[in-house]
């Protein structure tokens, strides 16, 4: 029944050495090794559930959770992992608490991690913040280890900043392998990242950044598709550029959706703020100047509503490969007759695809327990064979 | 020291083969049988904790608890069951996450569930939407199990809701099954269930109705006893009259607590809002008409006032069965002089039952534990054998 | 690898069998022998643990949190303690549920223990509360013990009250044995517990009581230093002269900040409100007088200003044993230039002595765990020769 040979004779392949004792912060600072490694981990945990055979290898330890932002799927996923792989999780509330940038984070970050094996970090709501936030974490709490404050080094798992999303779309990426019955079958595969239309305002950049940042390394055909004025960092656009010369696929922009659908084999339309915007915005809270912040937002929303012919409807459906090309979303999507009035997307669309959106959706807590794990093992394989040995039940019988 | 066979060979004699992968949400959709077999379950891990035998069936997993409603004894009671068994809590807190009716059930429903072996919910306070929320919470990861979505269907326990709260009354019987010696005793017993003046408003209605509902399954003779205008459910009525006929018990309905108190072997003072009124709330609410809701709930303040001879007074108490009725109440009580000017109970009732109140309210943590037990686990005789050869403490010695 | 002998070898020579079952409130009604007892105890754990040897003692149970205070460091400490020995922590949380002093108490102290092993409770606001409230719940709950309501007495452990902080006190000089090389080379040594000015108000006394109460037991020369009317409880002093007199030490006091760090091999600078003020505002609360007490805060904020050269600063730093006594702080600490203006210590002290205090706070979730097992464990000395026997790791591989 259990065949975990199959994912470690996968592992044997791959050089993830680096990942040992190190964060998961970008995915573009990874090999393709590595992310291979990170999507076969994931695999083997998924199946050892499965399977019912117990992947705990912590008897005791923390999971430290830190939440610039309120997050119903993503807690519920950074729990899941840290349970599956038996860390207890301890949210560092910054309501209960209080923590700031500056000499205080050094302070906090050692102070909550004399017992944490990983510290899942969300803080992705202002431009040149979150990602600066968490390297700072992860240099200190370097620091405290070398310093023998801190007996270990907790892992660092970026669970969203201002530039990626890598559980989002690593989760994402590893449903389309499986989907698709191979990574190596992503090649040549036409994936649209686009700009749909939303009622509401803001929403982060990491998810297309992220996409484009990752789906590059495969050799697929990626297009970024948005109106004029909702660009995304110039810096991600260039790691993907970059990416797509190395893999053998390409990054191609365009402001027409109709372009980007053509032929698809897989959409992914989503609502973002541009990043000029966000950018300005920060700069507005930075200052508290919330009339300001209004003005913007509201700016924003007529913005927004000169797109509103962004949306994916049954006809521009009809444009991609086969008329049926797979529809991706992070969730929740702004359902147009259903959360709203006129959203990213059509009722009947969403609902034809609920249940593969549902199984993307699945993958997360497993990309995150495998970003653990492969952080905190160093032979993982080892680990596989030793825990099929050790066969302990997860649900005792 | 530790005789598990007293419960294994009671769980021989009944049939509950259908509580496998099942939801408890009321107890009139349960058999009998299956009553008993969450008592007997109940009473055998207690025994087990008692003697130090750890029942941790699961190695890791979660018990996600979505309460709509403040609460600290449910709250710790669900924890307390789901550690006991080997599940990590995990809250959905309304206030972090944003979750509401209709289509975002089902997302929310599935999007928590990954990794969740149990849900615990509570959703009281509005006439006709708990229970509802409860069974589609239900369908939609029935269904998310049978799609893929879902490794597992979690098993969803009602902590509360508008209709009953079964592991309050599940928790208030076994309590009497062990102070008087054997479910077959309560054979003949009469309990009385009665309206009690409270200076606060709108108290839920699933007490009383869960144990005429309840209570009436053993033979009893439940009497439900209120002032004119506090009617409960009239479905929930008919549920109590079609019970006892069967059971051979009667349900009996009195505009009088003396007479309810006359003879009674068990008393249960309780306050709580009249149904009609409660209805009238959920649609004042559902319209958003704060002013009428103020009004509302001052006219009902006004109503009960009237009714401040519906007191558990000492007088009261010597009308019962020799003047020594066990006295019953969920918690926290409304004590006259203690907790307020004037309430439901005479402070020095329930002085005098505090011990037994408090055991009342030890059972619940038990009852959960074994609701969730039985929904996961087909065969608990063969697992309870199976622990005690596991050998395994749960305090290290 | 792994020395266990070293330390059940010292417990061998310590009388502490009265900590069995029982609290953790006052330093100062513990023995020495006891004292010793939880530095061994957490000197032991924390080399387990360091040797990656699980000292998972329970496979289920609870540990209770109920902070009537925001706190990070406490918070994460208690909740580490409790993980370390495979307890699952629970807040009571004021917000989520609703607990008030006088009959309240006992009733949620019963509610909340029924599977409870530990209650940490921090309640350190107002004067003549917080250590009341303590014994109030304690003797609550031993009563439910011995009524047959509670299977177990939850022990009590204190996380800071209006008299005494144990668990950071005992971190700190276990941070102190260690840097000295053991308890017996304590003896002699000079601590300057002084008043340092913050430009914030209102610091608990707990710590400069605790510390006076609780070095005084080492024959240290303890010296108190403040400016005139930041006086600490009287009480506390008297507990503090005592102690000197028993165990060889000295306890004086001082309005020279310069004369207690004349000389001194340890200094803790700290600010905190004078008793009196806390009582008068602790009564300012009781009568719900907002005017009064803003009116107070800001007398006192005046106050504070008039000892602003209270500075932990470089020159007088050049004022201890060899100009480089020991700093301790229990952190937060106002910080000069760096977290305010003016505080209690210059930026480059504090810089220079980082390490030394992050590892001071690193030893509270080991007193923690050592308070917690004392409590629960009858025979440490066989335990950890049980678990060496085990053989199980904490992280498995």
């Amino acid at each position: 029944m259990i065949n975990i040979n199959k994912f470690t004779e996968k592992l044997d392949k791959l050089n993830f050495q680096n990942m040992y004792n190190n964060d998961f912060i970008l995915t573009w600072e990874k090999t393709r090794d590595e992310l291979d490694a990170v999507f076969t981990v994931a695999d083997a945990l998924r199946h050892l559930r499965e399977e019912n055979v117990s992947t705990r290898i912590f008897d005791s330890g923390l999971g430290i959770s830190l939440f610039r932002d309120n997050s119903t799927r993503t807690r519920f996923s950074f729990t899941s992992a840290c349970n599956l792989l038996g860390l207890e999780v301890q949210d560092l509330d910054e309501g209960k608490s209080q923590i700031a940038h500056g000499e205080t984070v050094r302070e906090t970050a050692n102070m909550i991690s004399f017992m944490a094996d990983v510290v899942g970090i969300r803080d992705d709501m202002y431009i040149g913040k979150g990602n600066k936030y968490m390297r700072n974490f992860s240099d200190y709490v370097k620091q405290g280890n070398e310093d023998g404050i801190l007996e270990q080094k907790p892992a660092l798992v970026n669970l969203q900043c201002d530039i990626d999303h890598p559980t989002q779309t690593m989760a994402d990426t590893l449903h389309l392998i499986n989907h698709f019955g191979g990574v190596e079958n992503l090649k040549g595969k036409k994936v649209a990242m686009t700009w749909a239309y939303s009622p509401s305002y803001g929403k982060p950049l990491s998810v297309p950044q992220g996409i484009i940042g990752l789906m590059t390394r495969f050799g697929m055909d990626v297009v970024l598709a948005h109106p004029e004025g909702y660009e995304v960092m110039s810096d991600v656009e260039k790691v993907a550029a970059k990416n797509a010369a190395e893999s053998g696929g390409t990054f191609t922009k365009t402001n027409s959706m109709e372009e980007a659908f053509k032929g698809a084999d897989i959409v992914y339309p989503k609502s973002w703020a541009p990043f000029v915007a966000m950018e300005k915005r920060t700069n507005l809270y930075g200052n508290g100047d919330t009339e300001g912040i209004a003005k913007l937002e509201n700016e924003l929303l007529e913005h927004n509503k000169q797109h509103m012919d962004w949306q994916c409807t049954e006809e521009m459906m009809k444009l991609t490969k086969d008329e049926k090309a797979l529809y991706l979303h992070c969730l929740p999507a702004d359902i147009t007759g259903v959360s709203c009035d006129v959203g990213e997307v059509d009722g009947s669309v969403f609902d034809r695809y609920r249940i593969p959106l549902y199984k993307q959706a699945s993958y997360k807590p497993y990309i995150i327990a495998s970003m653990i794990l492969l952080s905190k093992v160093k032979n993982p394989q080892e680990l596989f064979h030793a825990l099929i040995k050790r066969n302990l039940n997860r649900k005792f019988r």
